[in-house]
């Protein structure tokens, strides 16, 4: 029998999947399950988004350009304006979801071997695109007891060998809800110009920022144009995830060249998709504004309600709509299955990310979750409750 | 400054890449193109998957399962099932795209450094494929002469080494139309056996077959279980190329729970085009046998006109919707360069896609050029007309 790949073998499960078996199995017993486990929100799509598509007079749906349709790359350009980043459409590769665009990025810039370092916690699937890039991803590790704020740039420096091609940070961060400063920005910036190293910044959670912070982009760095990449995405900025529509951006012509020509060995982006994504662009400022309310008002119930339950250690996160939580507990994979398996309250049951996922160092994160705030304020407070009462059950 | 990666640098250019600027220049100055150089059908999508899209009553377009909708699926097995392939829902990964299905099937059978062996001339992109994952083509070159049958076994056998994973096959073929037979299938089959080698075939035109033929795919030789992966796609079928959807097909559990990783890493395959896609497959009978009529009459056409002109070689494409031929020239990238520069009739000119680009081998194909034949009819005969009065100008 002819076998799978090393490198396939060596893809990532993702970090819930062993808890799927267990959520199953709550879900057939009838009991309902408040999933703070996904990035997957509850807030509608911008009405203007479905009318898009729902209106639409394709009587044929015919590739699009490789890198998207030029009307939206415009508007996307004229969006990045309204966040002080001056970026042509020619800048700007359509991509399926962030996540190719991550795809295209670790392929235009990485060959077999070559190391990204990656402030870790992090987005779990990064470390997915690396193997499948037979790249190395090279962790330097952030803390909760800072916030998870920028390692020094010592601990980075310590990191870089001639291997090393790129610095990947998520601003504001997955699943940490760290937001990045000016100053933290221009000390990777800098650190990228003296050892030639690209910046890639995930900004696609750019619009969720709380407490009247501003999201600093490293597109706002002018010396860092041949360095900077950025990864952006509608699918969280407009609830919708499925569209599978986002963007990689930069004004590194040889990047952009590069990336291309993986654009357009798979054709196009999704057609439907564009559509509806183009027609996003115009909900009005209050769509924005009500979404950042909205997901301020549930971070401060969640991490309110965290820190009420003895022994959960948890920072508060300036944007994005995930937190790191640790736990009174030994091994959080062995509690989020347990909870999923054997805790009810009045038939109702929670599902969490074990953390360990999203660190590659080992022992990293074993007694912490990643919480996620896609639900409304009163699911939010009935899963909080669980887990509160959860614990009291398990450490007994 | 940063530079891209090597493998970047050597993914390939589209095989039009050079005639884009003369095609725009032509454009801009008011020539009408008929374009015989790309794979974008004119057929109408299904109304049934229009009306799908139109008529959704989704408020958040969220995230689909990683493999694609179960309902969804489920009809895909039912669809193979008319085609007497026998495939449960679990067998069956949707893609974006049939190219997904290429990218993650080279990622979940090779390593740097592996070799697949394919018939060229090829699809362009299973080279682009190919060199994203850093695997090497072994070429194993089909004649014009034979109607790009299968070369001998033979030929085959020759060009296995440690490192060969798979042999990759599109079935009907594209550049050349040309439709294996069961017992070249069966011949291909106890190859791989023999080798242990995974077979690929790619059959997103498996509808497209004439003069009575039928399409045996790799799937109905049940020896070949744990080794055939194919490649599907809406795309062509139901000329919804923009819509994105595509699947891997195997019984191959390791194959396919290996792809399963690449495809949670890139969370889901568009959610709005699932809509259209699954709504598709309710087509009735009649849109498929006129859309391969529409097909025939075409090719017949464009074959016949090409026939008549004087030192043109073609050999009739007993599937898809493409053909090679073989022109009295030196240099076809230059003749396609200079027809849309340099030439026209009542103001109109056409758009070729050299064939050099479908060969990995060099010095292959040089004279040779793919037609589309995705024109109607009428459009397709002024275009026929236009190539051969530039061929007696272009030789004079
Ligand atoms: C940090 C981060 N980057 C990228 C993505 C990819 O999202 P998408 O491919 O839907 O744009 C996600 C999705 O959760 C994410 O959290
Ligand atoms: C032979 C072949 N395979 C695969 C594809 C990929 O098509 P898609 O990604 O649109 O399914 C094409 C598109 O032209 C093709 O011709």
């Amino acid at each position: 029998m002819p076998v799978v790949s090393s490198k396939g073998n060596a893809m990532p499960e993702s970090p819930i999947r062993k808890l799927v078996p267990f959520a199953e199995k709550a879900e057939k017993d009838g009991k309902h399950i408040y999933r703070l486990n996904i990035g997957q929100p509850d807030i509608k799509t911008p009405i203007e988004a479905i009318n898009a598509v729902k209106n639409n007079t394709l009587d044929v749906i015919g590739y699009s350009h490789s890198a998207g349709f030029e009307s939206f790359r415009e508007k996307l350009s004229s969006y990045y304006a309204k966040h002080d980043i001056t970026i042509s459409s020619d800048d700007i590769l359509v991509t399926t979801g962030g996540s190719e665009a991550l795809i295209f990025t670790m392929g235009s810039i990485t060959d077999p071997g070559d190391e990204i370092i990656v402030p870790e916690p992090f987005y779990a699937n990064y470390y997915s695109f690396s193997t499948q890039s037979t790249v190395k991803v090279v962790p330097v590790v952030s803390k909760i007891e800072n916030g998870f704020a920028l390692p020094s740039i010592n601990e980075f420096e310590k990191l870089i060998t001639p291997k090393t091609k790129a610095i990947l940070i998520c601003n504001p961060g997955n699943p940490t809800g760290y937001l990045y400063s000016k100053d933290e920005i221009k000390q990777l910036a800098n650190l990228a110009i003296k050892y030639d190293l690209f910046l890639i910044s995930d900004e696609v959670y750019r619009e969720f920022v709380y407490d009247g912070s501003e999201h600093y982009s490293i597109l706002q760095e002018t010396e860092l144009n041949e360095h900077a990449i950025v990864v952006d995405s509608v699918s969280k900025r407009y609830s919708m995830c499925g569209a599978r529509i986002g963007c990689l951006v930069s004004k590194n012509k040889s990047v952009m060249q590069t990336a291309m020509k993986f654009a357009q060995a798979r054709l196009s982006p999704p057609t439907l998709a564009q559509i509806a994504s183009e027609a996003a662009l115009e909900a009005p400022e209050s769509y924005y504004i009500e979404t950042v309310a909205k997901y301020k008002a549930r971070r401060d119930t969640l991490v309110a309600g965290l820190k009420e339950i003895p022994g959960v250690k948890v920072s508060l996160p300036k944007g994005a709509f995930y937190c790191i939580a640790e736990l009174p507990i030994k091994n959080a994979d062995h509690f989020a299955e347990w909870i999923l398996d054997k805790f009810v309250v009045n038939n109702e049951t929670v599902m969490l990310a074990p953390a360990s996922g999203f660190y590659s160092s080992p022992d990293k994160g074993i007694n912490q979750v990643r919480i996620a705030y896609v639900l409304n304020r009163r699911d939010l407070k009935k899963a909080i409750n669980i887990v509160k009462l959860a614990l009291e059950k398990y450490n007994d």
